[in-house]
């Protein structure tokens, strides 16, 4: 339950699927359902945890349905997963999870080299899912990658992410999440990209998936939250490509947009504390450090707490 | 020359200073001149370059007279320096640098513990500087620190800032400096706290010095632009208190704050590659990386070109 009157953003956590999906090393199915159980416990409320895509394209997820099958049921929690075409969907409905996603990009040649079609062709191949959603009540969210700028092309128009805005809602989507996929974007472009935006589709049904690949996620975040956006993607720690690495992305860190905001007094619904604690275990898991600042310095916090302790002692 | 009619803000470098006071292993004098010397050709006009205090209270900072009479002279940059008391201006003087700095805590606890003294005291202690400064025709800069927050005292009231700004501009400060000591502020805190110090000095004269402890320095740095603020404190790579270590603290690192303006048409008269350039180099010398984005992320960028170099030769 969320006070009247203050002001509240939703917490898309996308770790276990747009995180984990990077991940080299396998990751048993039982660590991914414990991760899932972790983040509800920590009040996340809409988690995608998995992609019905094909095995071969995420050898990471080829155990999607395993997962799916084992996920703790919460009253009030809602799980979502990528379903990239017909084959998925049934994948999806046998699952019985909640929030199905399509994805395409904003700039023709990622488009091409992510799913080898253009971007009308992407939109005609998910017609069938948003229809058998639909048909099925389930609503469907959309991914739209590189609005902010393509590794390929450059800049990408305004323009160009407006009319696959509008494209999509003719389409039936639910939710729309904007992607600055390779973290490019500043404030004030967010700020003119969510106004232009806005004029097509209501702000309710916008989010933004920022990336911190250049360190301004939380920058552009607070300039999406200042001109009405209220749904933010993130990643448990950063998780999802590392940002050390080339051809890394960096998905925001859910821990810093969570500290962004509550600090503001602007309710999330989650316990920043649970959350440090859900991502210091899978940081475990992983054997390595995720680079999400607010992490780190509640550990410190954390550690400068007990050393205090110990000298009183 | 900036070009007129530009929006355009100062970078005030201290990552020689601030940055490297942290640093536990001894750097040569060699390598901290060569270090301001490469920070100037990256275009950086005003750099804090050491710091007159005691060797016995920063030892990695023993050498400041040999670091000051070994810089090399550059039209139009200008060297600034720590300088505590008369005799730390004596050494200043003698170093015939250009601007000296004071620094004061708004918090009385943290005060006490980094300098042993009350905030009128520690005011009272540096008159004299002042009256060197002014009779010398040298620009005094002061810090105010844990402007958004003590680590002991939790809280700091923006009226504490403020009459600070006032007590510090009738004692004849240049340039205030407004430091988020521990990374703690927030957008709209900051928001806050530049408009209470506007009615009180020009902004023309109020430097933000950002710590990125908990990732919110460039979303800080943004809301302060917004309002107003032109001038902006900065350490190359984010050197300065490991952001992984406890106790941490963190400045916000110039190449991120540097591609944080310039992305949005924003002068800062720094050429990105070059500091990049520098930072590596310093990252050489230490042994180890820092923490700033920007810096990783046009590294990575380097790397991916010459591999597809490469894969084309």
């Amino acid at each position: 339950m969320q006070a009247r009157g203050a002001p509240t953003v939703r917490l898309y956590e996308v770790g276990p699927r747009d995180g984990l999906q990077n991940e080299p090393a396998p990751i048993g199915t039982a660590e991914k359902i414990a991760l899932v159980g972790r983040l509800a416990d920590a009040g996340l409320r809409e988690i995608e945890v998995t992609s019905f895509v094909s095995p071969r394209w995420i050898p990471q997820l080829a155990d999607a349905d395993a997962v799916a099958a084992g996920l703790p049921p919460r009253a009030g929690v809602r799980y979502g997963a990528l379903v990239p075409n017909l084959q998925g969907w049934e994948r999806f409905r046998a699952a019985r999870l909640h929030v199905a996603a399509v994805f395409v990009s904003a700039s023709e040649t990622h488009n091409r080299r992510n799913v080898n079609c253009s971007v009308t062709q992407s939109l005609e191949r998910f017609r069938p899912v948003l229809e058998a959603g639909a048909a099925a009540g389930v609503p469907v969210r959309a991914y739209v990658s590189t609005v902010c700028g393509c590794p390929y092309e450059g800049a990408v128009a305004v323009g160009a992410v407006v009319k696959l805005v509008h494209d999509l809602l003719g389409l039936g989507v639910g939710e729309i999440s904007l992607g600055d996929t390779i973290g490019v974007g500043h404030p004030s472009q967010v700020r003119a990209l969510v106004r232009a935006v806005a004029d097509e589709a209501p702000l309710e049904r916008v989010a933004l998936h920022l990336h911190d690949t250049w360190g301004r996620a939380l920058a552009n975040a607070q300039a999406g939250f200042e001109e009405g956006v209220r749904i933010f993607d993130a990643s448990l720690g950063g998780l999802g490509g590392c940002p050390y690495a080339p051809g890394a992305s960096g998905n925001v860190a859910t821990e810093d947009v969570v500290d962004l905001f509550e600090r503001a007094g602007i309710h999330t619904g989650v316990d920043l504390d649970r959350l440090v604690d859900a991502t210091s275990w899978l940081e475990g898991v992983l054997g390595r450090r995720l680079p999400g600042r607010v992490l780190r310095a509640r550990l410190g916090e954390r550690e400068r707490a007990a050393a205090a302790r110990e000298g009183e002692a």
